[in-house]
């Protein structure tokens, strides 16, 4: 099987865990590093805390290629990722000259403490810039940092998003109308002989037009060729709806 | 400050981790806890696998009063939820015979090895009946087990929510033509001289109404009531939108 790169995504924010804001970061980065051939292996929302944040940062960029951080990042008491993720790498925030630069070069006499704090980031950091945003966005060896506001992380995202393609994963889907219950032997013994093929078995109630929807994905296309000719073999060709 | 029952959400499944199907348990869950009084902690979004599903139940389980699980539950190879919340709590997964009575009820003659692996539960698991469900919320320890289709999740947990209510939170909104930057000082300030509430900060862009929303919250309404008030007196009137 080819080794997808995998990543995990940690949202920060209060307002996400008490259900006040709907969560819509994760919302976008999951499909988008779907269709960039990154596995995203864990998704997981954490409160305003510079303990809880570093201890989820330090846990994910240890096992996966690569961590999405969203919120946390601003002017404010709560704003507290750049610390959690200094923290997690055992590095002191500093002032990082460039960003302190174009503090002073967008807010001109303004640019008070409040708004220099922006330029503070853990030691180390890298900037990565891009045409078309005209602020950084920030990385601390494997974790890119993003801030909460869903306008401003899409547009950073996709700003930088090649960076982070691999090999695109294949995926094919068949709909039934047969019941899950009388799928599950075949699925099983299905999923046994393709081992490089996840295949997954997701039945529905609210829709007719099919009963069970099952989805074989893999890094390697003709493992999902292989399966998926296996599975119309096994299938009731009366009661399939169609392959997509 | 009155100490809320705390929780955690795990939604297990890879359709969600890789973008195919967008999240809507724990968007459910969220604002209905939080109106239960109850604090959700942690939201993790984990694959279909045992190992992960078990490190993160047993994580889960001994740091918060409640964990919610979603997703991995039915009668195929990928549902792995049971075994992993066994595993998580050095549990057999031993057959229930209410539950396989139950089966046999529902499926007569068609209640075979593949519809009866749904009364396979972890040794110990209590079941959780309520009027207007037909089949139990399966519980282990302060674990409670939902599956992954949206209509389900949601009348199962609405038939149990009344055992989750705690104490109120109060909440508070007030919305600011000010600037986030030139707010930064005065939130840390009233943060710190009001340790029991958390206080809040989300600017906007998108929206021209206002410019940042600051929020209040806290189990103890006094508490809030007092923050508020100096709040307003530290806000410049003139471009104060509203309080909610």
């Amino acid at each position: 099987m080819m080794t997808a790169k995998t990543a995990a995504i940690i949202v920060i924010g209060n307002e996400i865990l008490s259900g006040k804001i709907p969560e819509r970061n994760a919302g976008y980065l999951l499909p988008e590093l779907h269709k960039l051939g990154v596995a995203v292996r864990r998704m997981i929302v954490i409160p305003d805390e510079v303990e809880e944040i570093s201890r989820a940062v330090r846990e994910c960029a240890s096992q996966f290629d690569y961590v999405f951080t969203s919120g946390g990042v601003g002017p404010t008491h709560d704003d507290l990722t750049v610390a959690g993720v200094g923290r997690a790498f055992n590095r002191p925030v500093v002032r990082n000259e460039a960003l302190a630069a174009l503090i002073r070069e967008l807010f001109g006499r303004q640019a008070d403490e409040a708004r220099l704090r922006l330029a503070d980031v853990p030691e180390g950091a890298h900037l990565v810039a891009s045409e078309g945003i005209r602020w950084p966005v920030l990385a601390v060896e494997n974790v890119y940092i993003f801030p909460g506001v869903p306008e401003i992380l899409r547009s950073k995202f996709d700003a930088i998003r090649e960076r982070f393609r691999s090999a695109p994963f294949r995926n094919a889907s068949v709909l039934t109308q047969e019941d899950e219950f009388d799928l599950a032997p075949g699925l099983r013994h299905l999923a046994e002989a393709n081992p490089e093929v996840e295949v997954g078995s997701y039945p529905t109630f609210a829709c007719e037009e099919y009963r069970v929807r099952i989805t074989l994905q893999s890094g390697t296309p003709t493992a999902v060729d292989a399966a998926l000719a296996q599975l119309l073999k096994m299938l009731d060709p009366q009661r399939l709806v169609r392959v997509e």
